[in-house]
């Protein structure tokens, strides 16, 4: 099995090693000489150009968005003449961005018309650091893996959706599912960008630097995710603008009504809220622990 | 030794567990006839009342605090006739409640006025359950224990910590600090109930029915104290209302420039204040790291 990725981060670092610790080749870009060189010592074979890209049966896009892209945009035309979608020929194409619309828009559309197969992918893995030199083989371990095919008729769907799983399991992911970029980015804004806004924000209170002696485990919970890669999740977070923002209101609009209880001395309506968001919380954990 | 427990609920319970695993006689009381009797199987000796309240060394206030501050007037009387503050004679008493000045200001008058000793404490432990039938032993095992004694001299103050350091580190706490009831309360409305009305708010998104198959580790933290006891936290957080809504008011704030940084679409503004976050995380887990 061969492998090609680009951009060697956390996340295609992981993917580089874990498919090495499998016996795969892996070839792989990166635009920074020190982490090319760190990988090829005992990860990377050779780099990803127009000669090994023939040879790979998967090709990982795990830079940031705009940069894979332009890799796509670079590469659509040598993707397409090596690939015959018809006979599964070729290698596949996915990126690992935690945004889906803004990148599949575009290379769903490049491989439609250049002919190649491409499906976006979103694994639900990370550590608050960042760059090779902390991508683990196993990082994916257990994970969740989000899969975002094209839109396209069920049976060509099925067969690349087979494909790809086929590809990845090896990898070690704890699920796979599989949903619409934009469904996926309704939903994602959610779970993880706003929970990375609020412990950010969470942190700002004047009273943050008077806690040392007694901070609660609910603490540490909230403002694990507070330290993070700014540049990377500026980007991210821009790419799903809208949904954040409605859910930046929504939370807003949710904590303003406990202030308000509060500060009408409403000690029901407090003990409301409170039971509301419990009774909420316990029906997602039933629904979650019979899924 | 002997421990008296007024109140058998996940704290006062454990409590008792906890110093009946060590060979100390335990009296208690709750309101619950059913708490009673499970709790007389093998955990409490016989209940706490005047003829077993003379030969306790410590007695630990583990009711709602209005019930507490209730026992308490009505033992005052008695608790003053077998202590002697000059010579530490007779039982400490200490409250376990989660916010200290609607308490400690009764209590300490109480104390001083009738002549025993009181100090009051802030255990920083709990789970999602409630009620006796979930205390444990190890409950309190490598958590903070927080102190509150009363304005007195020096010299009184540290006789009186020190009694009660005694009686309490054989239970496993892996610290104790000393604060003010004022900034407890000022902390505690950070620390600990902000983090409950946050994760008690987030699961109030309507996205948050969509998710399940590709929630976040960030999620599951943010998430996780969502799930609480109303009625009590709702009687703590009236306690510290003013603290309370301050600090949500703050976070307010804090959130609201996000939304405007993703409204103008305005990615450097975003980026500046992820970097902000971020910063002050860092710097606050430096500090904790070196403390």
């Amino acid at each position: 099995m061969c492998v090609g990725i680009v951009g060697l981060g956390l996340i295609g670092g992981s993917f580089a090693r874990a498919y090495r610790s499998l016996g795969a080749t892996v070839y792989a870009l990166d635009t920074d000489r020190d982490t090319m060189d760190a990988s090829m010592i005992e990860t990377v074979e050779a780099p990803l150009d127009d000669a090994s890209i023939p040879s790979c049966d998967l090709i990982i896009l795990a830079a940031y968005p705009q940069a894979c892209l332009e890799w796509l945009e670079e590469h659509a035309e040598i993707l397409g003449r090596i690939s015959d979608p018809d006979t599964s020929r070729g290698p596949i194409v996915i990126d690992t961005a935690g945004v889906k619309e803004a990148v599949c828009a575009r290379a769903f559309e490049l491989a439609r018309v250049n002919g190649f197969a491409f499906v976006g992918t979103h694994p639900m893995a990370g550590t608050q650091y960042s760059g090779f030199a902390h991508a683990r083989a196993d990082l994916f371990r257990g994970a969740p893996m989000v899969l975002v095919p094209p839109e396209t008729d069920d049976a060509r769907r099925l067969t690349l959706l087979d494909r790809v799983h086929t590809l990845l399991a090896p990898i070690g992911f704890g699920s796979f599912s599989v949903t619409s970029p934009e469904e996926h980015d309704r939903v994602i804004a959610f779970t993880s960008q706003l929970a990375h806004v609020v412990s950010n924000a969470y942190v700002k209170s004047p009273t943050a630097r008077a806690h040392h002696g007694f901070s609660a485990g609910s603490y540490r919970d909230l403002t694990r995710v507070a330290h993070l890669n700014p540049g990377m999740w500026a980007e991210l977070m821009m790419d799903d603008a809208k949904n954040l923002s409605q859910e930046i209101a929504s939370l807003i609009e949710a904590l303003d009504a406990y202030r308000l209880a509060l500060d009408a001395g409403d000690r029901d309506r407090l003990r409301m809220l409170l039971a509301e968001g419990d009774r909420i919380k316990r029906a997602l954990d039933d629904e979650a622990s019979s899924a």
